[in-house]
């Protein structure tokens, strides 16, 4: 196993834990407000729209976190700065 | 085992337990959101279309970070660029 | 242990490992969304139709990701390309 | 230890450990979807055959990943086309 | 140790695994579905043959998960294919 | 450590282990049980009988399930095929 | 490190685990259910009879899993058959 | 580290350890029961000899959990049938 | 690392852990147990005596747990046999 | 694996794993903040302006945690003095 | 590393542990019997004598699990037999 | 592997670890705040200035532990006494 | 690695574990408190004085068991018999 | 690995885990303090003076845990005795 073995396959790990384990959070917030959102619009269905505006606004508040994982496992997998520089070693 | 090996092997493991770990917090979130949807439509059933609308919103976001694991997990499987790699390079 | 046994073991127990964690939240959500559903029901009878309607969506919303895992762990099993691969070379 | 054990070995954790791990999720959700139902026919009696007819469309689906992980646990055992081959490749 | 030792260490461990992991799920759904059939027949005595015969059903499909467990358990200590290809190739 | 240490050592551990992990739930799920049909009964002393007869039919059910798990863990260690064979085999 | 000591090792420290990890879920249990009972006598003092009666037979039914570890654990300390064939034979 | 030294030192790691592990649940179950039956006591003072009579009947049941995991331990430290087999043979 | 330094280490970490590990249930228990005297207290000032004299009897029992483990954590320090008799062997 | 593969490896598996943690807590926190302020917005709609606007600050300051390990990540990929320094050697 | 680097690592962890573990518990419970307290003296300010010498014997009961905990590590630091016993004898 | 290399890779991952695991806390804390402030706002409108007010100055000190952990992580990227240490030496 | 470099490296480790381990739960347990001693001023404004000297008594009890960590850290860095001991031997 | 190598390594290591795990228990204690204060506002807001100061004494009792951990992990850095002791060493 010599260094580009090693970054490859550790690349492969960390990017899909990455998203694997930074999805939960998200999920489970997002899932939160939007609960919630049902039950205040259950409540006051007169404010419905105030209500939906605040939930989004705050979903991709939410989601930015779920969002900066992604960036990372994308990041890791076709943007890999210490890949890039093993292959150009390798082919040099 | 080889690099072609191990990195197959780190695909194989990853992608699976990425689609796994990432669908449980999706899968609670929506969970919540539609017991909370059903509750409130019990509640006030004259907002039913309200509160249908804003749920499926609100379980397509949830439902995203579910779909970003799919995706990594699509990719480390049939589009993996370091198992390419080395492929041509073993093939080479 | 060369490299198609490895490719064997790691798909074995990855497609297990994924449908069994991937099972526990789906579960989990579906087991409150019903839970919630048949509350609603003994609270609103008159809404019975709209809440076993909105049910089975969000039911098949948080199957989907149940569904997901099950849909890796069969390529895992039945159309792994790191085995065709391996098992092409060991054929050839 | 050759290919042919390790698999076996495999092949026998991991049927067990799916099925085993796979059964949690769903007999808390079943259980939970139960009790609320029963709580919900003490509450509205008349509506009894309504709440039955949904609670048991509902446990279906919550069994579906149980039984997901059962079929692959039985697929492994039964036939696993992992060992197929190793035993194809020992036979021949 | 040999496969044939692997595999019966394995097959040893995995049965009773399976079963101990197995009962935890089912024993504690069962429990609860059994203390608000209690609390609903409390609550409405009349009921009491309808809550019952629901709950029977209920604790059938539960109990279903922990069989598959007891069932792939026996099979692993019992009927175990594995076993009994490594056996046949020891004793011819 | 020849193949019926090995056999021995991991029957002794697992059936230890199984009765062990295998009596967490059942013991939770009975102990709800019990708990909440005693407020039933404080609640509604009328249906005594009533109660006091559904909470033995649900506490064999949950006890089923330790049930299994003495089971394994007595074949494990009275009836181990497993170690039968070894021992006819050292014994031959 | 030969059989003899492994067995006897083994023996020792998963006799103590299982009863430790075995007293686990019962005393929870337990304790739950003497609590109710004690809230339930506050609020029916004229039922105390009827709830102490159904209590032991309760709790009886819960320290079964306890007793199931202890038999377990002084099988493998003072009647274990592994040890037994392991000290006959070393003893011939 | 002979078979000697092996099993003192796993009987005394596993003897803190039962009774460690062991004393988790009973403090616990106990301390609960102790607490409601505190606020029996408050609610309904007239029937505080039933309440304490109750709880200690409920405390001697809990507690008997530490006493297996207690006398354990102790057999473990001084009446351990494995320890006493290899002194009398080291000092044969 | 002689049987001795074995011997002395384990020791000294069980003795350590036990009473670690065996202080965390008690102390929970006994916090409950006092928070809700002290909840009785200010509900039934007039029962205060009847009170406090359950609360310590019922302390003194879950104490017993926590003093279980000092107990074996002392022996496993000052009096332990299996130190003592490789001492004896040591200095003989 | 010489330094600079392992400080590669290294840097990519933290960065992936200080996000994917990184991420619970904010996404959690912002969950929960998002969903008391639908319910404060339907319990007084009136103030949904000073709602609103507190909710962002809040949501800022929690979405500060993230982004500080968004930043950290960002470092130990694009301008990571460890690997900087190792490269310039390399290259020297 | 010889007995005596052995002994006085070992010393050193399980000292730090024991005391860093046994806080846990006792300052949860602590902290829950205070806060009651508290609020029993808002409710019925006219029994804050009484309340607060409760809560003291109380606080002191809990006190002493941690001070077992804290008993144990001074004596593994500062008079630790092992570590007196191989100091003796390395000075000899 | 130096010890050049040991220093920068383990100040890499610790310092990305310790602004993972500390942001986990002052995120949920903060949100938890946040949440509270507005349900206060929503409670007592009238107090808004108030309760904003202590709400930042609480914020504040929850971040501070926040900040502390990024201080630390900052430190051992950027100004880490060991790593300078060790360069001189493989510089001089 | 000799006996120094162990004792150093064990000591650093724990000294730092420690503070950390047991700085959890009375953080935890006075945040507890200080939580219910406000809404006990704002439910019994007249007894704040009462309350909030219970409060600062309670509140030293629990960080009695913090400063315990905080002394044992201390003198594994400072005043450590065992570093004392190699030291004085490596000095000698 | 000579022992400053180590003595760096573990004290970078324990530094950054002794604030990241450190913040965890301040920063939830005073989340909960700081959301009770304003709830407290928030019902009696004439009261706020009395809220917030007992509010800021508490949280600088909270805040004083993450100063120990934050003392301890600045001293592993900079004023590290056992460092110092080994520098001079490998200086001399």
């Amino acid at each position: 196993m010599d260094n580009l073995g090693l970054v490859a396959a550790v690349s492969i790990a960390v990017s899909g834990l990455t998203i694997a384990v930074g999805s939960i959070g998200p999920a489970l917030g997002e899932g939160r407000a939007v609960a919630q959102a049902l039950g205040a619009i259950a409540q006051q269905p007169d404010e419905a729209n105030t209500i939906t505006r605040t939930l989004f606004v705050g979903l991709a508040m939410v989601e930015s976190t779920a969002i900066y994982c992604f960036v990372v496992a994308m990041i890791l997998i076709f943007a890999n700065p210490f890949w890039d520089y093993f292959l150009s070693r390798a082919g040099g």
